[in-house]
């Protein structure tokens, strides 16, 4: 892939004890390079790769059923962005990670969806019909989760995130890649 | 507990396979007391249980994101008691169940909560919080959804849903029993 | 009303710039009696009125298609009374202000709903049908809102918040009041 | 513009008494050419323009605060386009209307967009800031809706539609058209 060829894409996280962190990584080596941001250690790169990537990925744990409030804090600081629509016609794609299986998760990627909506945003989402409905994927997006990317927490502590959710998340990178590869003018 | 104190339940679902009856049954078994109804074949004497329940129980499996469309027209239908809140007061609660752990399912529990309150009615969700979370409570809530009961189909054709699912179920329909015996004025 | 009839309400509200203050101010007329508390100057007293209230009332201006964060930061605080439950069935009710009449506000009175269920609490919509579909009530619950209260921010600095909303929040008020003492056992 | 360059848009809407057919055309209009597709009254020649098309806008009036049943029966029945994934990876968009400006209608755009996740579509919201943000655009998205578009009946029987909205909807029809051909590979 040449560098024209690669998207700029910056996935901005917060992570509470390192799952969302992980799962962010899997995506970017699915995407092939991305700008990994720690919204908690904003620095004016980092602004600047959000101002001027191609696609943008949020990523949040889900907190009682929704984004973790120091994610908030983070869209509501990117809202200055809002007034001039810095951010239109972008793409955007949404993951989260909780303890449980649904755990509400759903709750957060709408309002992930909503707000990329404000923003002006394309919406990417996960396009992944894992087992039992195809046998032939055990382990992709096993929870069933469309809006965006949905993993659980393991309860593994030096696992982080079960190797199916993972794959799951490496595969939804390539798609966001895929995607933002295409809109390119 | 005597007739004075049975909760007047009247549990409406809608079922594909039977995996939702089979849910609904276990509501049922937990309340005590409940007219099961089958919205696919509505009576006037199930429209009556309906307009005399203290508490309805809306149930129906999550395809596509939403609720089964067969259950929307039922929904639609009973929209002639909105006009003059027929059901406004009365205890609510819902239901759902998907191929998936997650499986979109929230979407659901969200359109038949938001459907409840037009109709007035008071919001009963789930207040179980199971495993992990709980280690004493294994397979209680194991998915982790919260606005209403969200069960999990079984690949068992026998079993169509998990004894986990049947066990949360039959402590949500105790639960939604109390509360309706707890409003009554 | 005696003292034993009056019902013990919190209404934990953020304001960016006096609407929603406004608003939960006219709640709080309307249920009788209500412990205001501002969100950003937490007491150990206010904390005490939140724990021993028999109804909390959430409320919260819709930034960027959600509540607003500093009420995010608010909620996950008060999610350290998750674990035990320690707000499970009380009353809950929760509203919003924006600056449109619609401005996505349904996202926030979701997410409040999601969250006074995972706490196991008991949700009090908005039960009123105002103009076109009921003329005798001009102005009540206008832009159309069920889950929760809507209110929309008036332009005009001084006023804050139309009369209708006021009146509407007056009468959302007296809603609340009405179930928490109905819910008293 | 060429045929070359005029995008295959088919605009599948359900309408109770006019109100939804009247915001498809003038999403239409804004779209340049689009198939207006009815589904009350869906002929092969309908789906084939579904199945063709590069982009499909969905439209149905929030009833009871969630899309029309009419239209879910729709939905439910191209579903069967969902195992093999025959719409994925097309531009999707969708637009409700009600008797209120907020009458929960973000429930039914939520709803739409989850449902064109779970198909693998791409989804173009809105991307409008209308007055008061933006004075020199009085009329556009008036009501504040993003995820897609949000009209109001009009009163007026013969109107249908006020021209504010129907304006707003003209130009939501010219950004799905621009994002198809951006999105054409």
């Amino acid at each position: 892939m040449s560098t024209q060829d690669t998207p700029r894409i910056a996935i901005a996280y917060f992570t509470g004890s390192g799952h969302t962190r992980r799962v962010a990584e899997a995506i970017a080596e699915g995407a092939g390079a991305a700008a990994l941001i720690d919204i908690e250690a904003m620095t004016p790169a980092d602004w600047q790769d959000l101002d001027e990537a191609e696609a943008i990925v949020f990523g949040a744990p889900t907190y009682m059923g929704s984004s973790a409030a120091r994610y908030d804090v983070f869209l509501e600081e990117a809202s200055s962005r809002w007034p001039d629509q810095l951010w239109a016609d972008r793409i955007a794609a949404g993951f989260t990670v909780a303890t449980y299986p649904s755990g509400d998760k759903l709750s957060t990627l709408v309002r992930l969806a909503v707000y990329a909506a404000q923003m002006g945003m394309i919406w990417v989402g996960q396009a992944e019909i894992g087992a039992p409905v195809d046998p032939d994927k055990p382990g992709i997006n096993s929870v069933g989760s469309w809006l965006g990317l949905s993993a659980t927490s393991s309860r593994d502590k030096t696992e982080l995130v079960g190797a199916d959710d993972l794959q799951t998340a490496r595969r939804f990178g390539a798609r966001i890649a895929a995607a933002t590869l295409r809109w390119r003018e």
